[in-house]
């Protein structure tokens, strides 16, 4: 049986796959009387005189809405509310699982960006943070810029964030292993998506200085009309000399190659064209945008994927975990930049230095050290950025 | 130790009550693959395909959101979205504890009825079921009825009609004992808020003739310009005959006295102008209008209260976990008068005749059985009403 058969029974079998439980049990009088009325009655008056006891009398330091409108299911696309549950519900057991965040899927029925920014305010007195998810780009931008201006919650778009955070971790790594700095190697981005843009703004923050990021028209330039606003403000960011050109002329000379776009869009002669000890992270899912095989072949020397059955899976649940985990226990008002970087190392110095290799760039993605490492350099960087609230 | 003070230990220690947890353990790389991506991809696109799958491959028909504004919490009132968070919390574990049904505390921060229709519209792409709680009237009536409007999932607002499905099986119960029909009887309701005025809608649909709602202001009467819209409605379908007067008045040879208000409104004096073989619901929360050992004093036969340490506790829970439960199972697009009624039916019908008397008019709250029998009774008249989806 295949996944996809696989997948199907399991689903079937549980009805999904969360529930909502309670903590303790409930069986006699008192303990009614004690978690309902007439006890519950006593933590409501504590909250009403002072509403940051929400925070120790309820489940909200704990709970991360996965929110999503269904725009940017995988590599779906825009299959609706409904059949993106699936995914947020796995996203909740992740959650659950890694970092023992307690997660609750929300998928909305609207794609308005303002309707969005609105539902997601309004519920928000219930959680401790909100994990934006499979949201088209470039409204996905959009939307957490507003949810953080107008919340006091973390907000954290995952397809943005969370996979830069993990491509940061994986190529610090693996410059260490080709011994170049990231301050001089020349990065190619393919897809210009939440993802790739996010990939780009990170490196930079990072100190990269030379990227170019592609789509399906090619190099992102600025003086090009069919860019959306962030694609621009992309290209203003790192095309300053308007280089034009496809994919195989953005690939001539490379050091690394980050793709973050669609099966096959990557040959073996483009591989050939890169720098020596050319790094290859090909993360489209499920089908790779070059099989590791003929990535090595044409002389990749570090070859990263999305998948399971390679080597260097470069995936986001090495990171959104702990994350929130870190985040929540800091009781952060936002998830910042000094946060995102030290997860970032957190990350990346799992593994330590006698132990990398061309095949060993990033941590197994179910190490549960992961989560704890990356939410105390998560938690650390909050207080000392000033944003948590404890 | 009180109630008040093992409550506020209870909540600090485990920091709220509900968590959100995985239906199977995660553990290794095929688990991953087969809950999340890539195995997850399928039941998507099932769902894409098929929208009704939703209810196949999620949770979504086993999950109930209980909404609220925190305007009308317990007797504490209009304390905010936080602030009614622990309300909600044990609602959901109520649910799942005399159910199995998964449910979720959804506090939102407005007041306003249309924002509030909204956002449940939006975010209801994940719930089989609405529970509304603990919403100022009659704001409540009115979110209530556009809901059911919009949606195509059940909508039930449980201050209305829980508390009116429990009082009715209580009452029914009650005058098989003092042997009166209810279609004679004169009953009187103080309180003319959510609850109150639920309770004289159901009493006319059972066949009750002669009913007086009052309120601070004394009997509702629709010649009375302060009444709200609501309230206008209770008292033309009630008092035709435009009766006026103040809740003494209204109880002078009254054979029920129905009361969901304040603690001490009832006197010993009043209970006495009721007709012989008086039955007394005082159901304030956690004061009744009138003790029960005083109005027994004063020649009520029958007394029943909210309360968990007197004889014949009235209290929702009786109801609403049931309800849902049987609703979830028919997969009904609503909750109609029809199943409420059958609810009421299985509820009263608990005791058997022969066990009835003055002190054993309604189950045992924490009787497991009753969640099964309203399940079953609620379902039964789902199908038999033709809202059942199956």
């Amino acid at each position: 049986m295949n996944y996809n058969e696989k997948a199907l029974e399991l689903h079937e079998k549980y009805r999904g796959k969360i529930e909502v439980t309670s903590k303790f049990a409930l069986e006699t009088r008192d303990d009614l009387s004690t978690a309902y009325t007439p006890g519950v009655a006593e933590p409501c008056r504590k909250i009403a005189e002072n509403i940051e006891d929400v925070y120790k009398y309820t489940a909200k330091g704990n709970l991360v809405a996965v929110v999503s409108d269904g725009s940017a299911v995988l590599g779906l696309g825009n299959i609706g509310a409904e059949a993106a549950i699936p995914v947020m519900e796995g996203k909740s057991i992740l959650f659950k699982g890694f970092a023992n965040v307690d997660a609750f899927p929300i998928c909305l029925s609207t794609q308005d960006v303002d309707q969005i920014v609105e539902t997601v305010r309004l519920m928000a007195p219930v959680f401790g943070g909100i994990n934006l998810e499979d949201i088209a780009s470039p409204r996905c931008v959009e939307i957490e810029r507003k949810l953080k201006e107008c919340l006091d919650i973390p907000v954290f778009h995952d397809d943005q964030h969370g996979t830069a955070i993990v491509v940061c971790a994986a190529l610090i790594n693996a410059l260490k292993i080709v011994g170049k700095k990231i301050d001089t190697i020349n990065i190619v981005i393919n897809g210009a998506g939440s993802a790739g843009n996010a990939i780009a703004r990170m490196l930079l923050d990072m100190g990269a200085k030379n990227i170019l990021s592609c789509d399906r028209a090619g190099i992102l330039s600025s003086d090009v009309p069919q860019n959306n606003w962030v694609q621009d403000e992309i290209a203003k960011l790192t095309n300053q000399q308007l280089i034009k050109g496809d994919l195989s002329d953005a690939l001539k000379g490379a050091d690394v190659f980050i793709g973050v776009s669609a099966k096959n869009v990557v040959s073996q002669t483009m591989v050939k064209s890169m720098a020596d000890d050319a790094i290859v992270f090909a993360m489209a899912n499920p089908d790779p945008e070059i099989m590791p095989d003929l990535a090595l072949k044409a002389g990749a020397r570090i070859v990263g994927t999305g998948r399971s059955d390679f080597p260097n899976q470069i995936n986001n649940v090495l990171a959104f975990p702990g994350i929130f985990r870190g985040a929540l226990d800091a009781r952060a008002s936002d998830i910042n930049e000094a946060m995102k970087v030290a997860a970032v190392y957190a990350i990346a110095n799992l593994i330590p230095e006698a132990e990398l290799s061309e095949e060993n760039i990033i941590p197994y993605a179910l190490n549960k050290e992961i989560g704890k490492a990356v939410a105390k350099a998560v938690y650390d960087a909050a207080v000392k950025s000033g944003v948590s609230k404890l």
